[in-house]
């Protein structure tokens, strides 16, 4: 797989400055990438590598461009476009329609013939697989789960039963979906289950990082809209519903029936209490604590900084009075404000 | 399956208010259900929903029944009467006893005739299953593992040699129980494993989330006591006892060797190192971290406050200053004390 | 399996005090170990259970044992003595080498005679084991996987394809090595996917707790390097480098590209955000944010201390007029200045 530098160009719109006939077969980093390679730069933080780069050709903004002698494609959206030119010199490699002999298909189940379905999965009755699905091996797709064209299961993904999974999703290994939600209620002094009686409901265009659990509803389902893109070690609890467009980076946990809004950015390790409503296009900071609802959008953070823990424990320590000092600055403007009109 | 109204107020030992012969079918929410569901009401966010809602009947307190008049089952715990007939008007779906030929068992197993073994698990020798227990597609018990009457294991479930579980186990799918402890001792500049010999024993009427993780103890064993309720992707490092009737939401982490009490109700998120006791009745909000023993029943907390970056981005730099504005606070109080005196 | 006290001392170089001859057959806790059973003390708050301790013997060390009557070995690294000592009385249960019957394994996967597969297992084509490999059930090794030797992966692990594991690993149940980083592109309000090409690379005597996910490199590889140890439910992402011999407890993140150094220890529960240096030999308390790159060896911390959640929402709400505060305090001794000077 071979193109030039100005049939890329062509295919991401953008403008070539330099050898147009370069010709290029795959990505490198701007460190690594060798004359047959192309590159790309986004991070400033990286630019002073374009000098010494021996790239075929990096994509960049056109700003960037000017300072450099390197062939370059020049995009106004250069990482979308460094995304498009590095699938079409990476095309996934092929795979073949059918059901392995080694995976447990119940006879009830309803299978595109143009599915795949590998060594060690298991489907349960009413499952339903539409077109070009492809199921790794392990994985278990228990009953009257209905998941629609293109979608990917990688392995050992789970997906219980009934909850509805929609186009071209990507779905990576250790996921859980449909899972019962938290539901305990106390009954004289002993946690009762709460029947989790909703589903998950997931959009079109939506990739699933690995190991991330997503709970089915208590009632209603749990819901995830399309092009929401999910990375690994997320926990979403019952009746979440995650608005179109939205990304949340690792570990992040949402409690039950929160609403987050449409393209928002949830950084990593951050927490969102239950019941709260997000508005659209808000962005989390990694590792805050969201308590309560956000009704304008806008960039929000928690936390402390990180110090030497010498110093650290003194201003920790230091936290527990902050109330106290609050006060006595009060009273100390107080007294000096009244000292200095005694005086005049 | 339907239902009087008043044979579900009987189910729950509660009182009608309204139509005691308006049949129910099944559950919905405040909004949603229509006139053959049953709903409830318990928090009072929630409250202002009552007055559209096309429930055919709702199950609250009497005082919330006051201002209504829909027809009601009171009930002095109006979740858990809706656990209970939740249950009732859904019930699980039967399944059938017996090891499906795609399971892999080992000869000396012993398994017993009411049981069920799902295509794709893997019961290793020495394995134990009781009456009426279910083991889900995926899952697999290594050598030795013992679990009691009518534990069900969904999918995907892992759990390692010799590790025991008692009685009405809920186990949700990625749960892996009986892993090694995270036990490593510095040797001349290398890590070297320290055997992890002890086992997890596992109460009555547990229910463990998605991809929660319990690690078997260094020497003796980690124990979850009956009753306690694990939300999605909690870890239970080695040795920690988790007392009877704790629930725990999802996302925490719990340090080797600490005990938690009973009763306790951990949210989610929360982190609490190791070699810690934490009393009876402790309850803990959401992300704090447990840095010390907690001696006595009652609520804490830990942690800062989510603002717009801007602002918070101020706050933090301060919060490294706070021991440095402690005693300047105190030095400003003494000199204005001094000042005033001198000035009498 | 019993040994004298005088041979357990020699295979840890350590001193004998009291009976060499006593005899000892296995482990246990200070608390409950018996007669034949040897123990250990490192921790000094179990120092007060060496008087009641019925142990035949117990490591410490020498300042330790000079306080108590006791067997003793003496080490000047008890707990490492320990783990050699715990090693040599628990050995490891035999494993027979070859493929079980219900493995499903490629034709054209390369498997050595001394390795073994379980039941349930999935190896696809060009994977590469060497000798005395272990695969666990429920394992998947994708496409062109290759493991060095004497690797054991206990059982529902993941390993996307082309990873690279060294010798002597020991990976736990539901870890997923070489799923996809998270690489979205935003492209005109959607999220494209950006092609994650590199692989995961992981050294000799790694070991790798359940859950943890290792994502696969953007366009070069994630590197874990000899020696490393990673607790359960461990998140890195992709391009990361963990250098060797540093250890990592449970359910700390790393974001994209960040390089850790050597020797280092994370705590529980840490943040670390992407494209940072940390240097060698640095240590992080729990649940930390680092949104820095270290460049000096030391111990750093964040956060905030628990408290009583009554006291502390007083607290947590002053912390966002902390800036406030020091402004004030600011200008308070500036006013203070000027008015002594005035009154001088």
């Amino acid at each position: 797989m071979k193109y030039t530098l100005d049939e890329l160009a062509k295919h991401v719109s953008g403008e070539v400055k330099g050898d147009a006939s370069c010709e290029i077969e795959s990505v490198g980093t701007l460190i690594h990438a060798t004359k047959n390679q192309i590159s790309f730069l986004t991070n400033p933080s990286y630019r002073k590598q374009l000098t010494s780069s021996q790239a075929g050709a990096v994509i960049m903004s056109a700003s960037d461009a000017e300072h450099s002698s390197i062939n370059t494609i020049i995009s106004n959206n250069p990482y979308a476009a460094y995304a498009k030119i590095a699938a079409l010199l990476s095309p996934e490699e092929k795979y073949t329609a059918g059901i392995d002999t080694n995976a447990y298909v119940d006879s009830n189940a309803k299978i595109s013939s143009t599915a795949s379905i590998a060594a060690g999965a298991v489907i349960e009755a009413g499952v339903v697989l539409a077109d070009f699905v492809r199921i790794g091996p392990g994985c278990v797709l228990q009953k009257n789960v209905e998941i629609d064209a293109d979608t990917v299961l990688t392995a050992n993904v789970t997906i219980a039963k009934g909850c509805k999974i929609g186009k071209r999703n990507l779905i990576h290994p250790g996921v859980v979906i449909g899972a019962d939600g938290f539901g305990q209620a106390m009954d004289a002094g002993n946690w009762i289950k709460v029947p989790q009686l909703g589903g998950v409901v997931i959009g079109d265009d939506v990739e699933i990082g690995a190991n991330t659990t997503i709970d089915r509803g208590a009632i209603e389902d749990t819901i995830i809209e399309d092009n929401v893109k999910l990375d690994n070690q997320i926990q979403v609890a019952h009746n979440v519903i995650i608005g179109a467009h939205t990304a949340i980076a690792g570990c992040t946990a949402i409690a039950g029936s929160t609403k987050i809004g449409k393209h928002c950015r949830i950084a990593g390790m951050v927490g969102i209490v239950g019941h709260l409503e997000i508005a659209d296009n808000v962005t989390v900071t990694a590792k805050s604590l969201v308590s309560g609802s956000i009704k304008k959008s806008g960039v929000y953070s928690a936390g402390t900084p990180l110090e030497p823990s010498q110093q650290w424990r003194k201003n920790t320590i230091r936290f527990k009075q902050l109330d106290d000092m609050a006060k006595r600055l009060n009273k100390l403007e107080k007294q000096l404000s009244s000292m200095s009109q005694s005086g005049e």
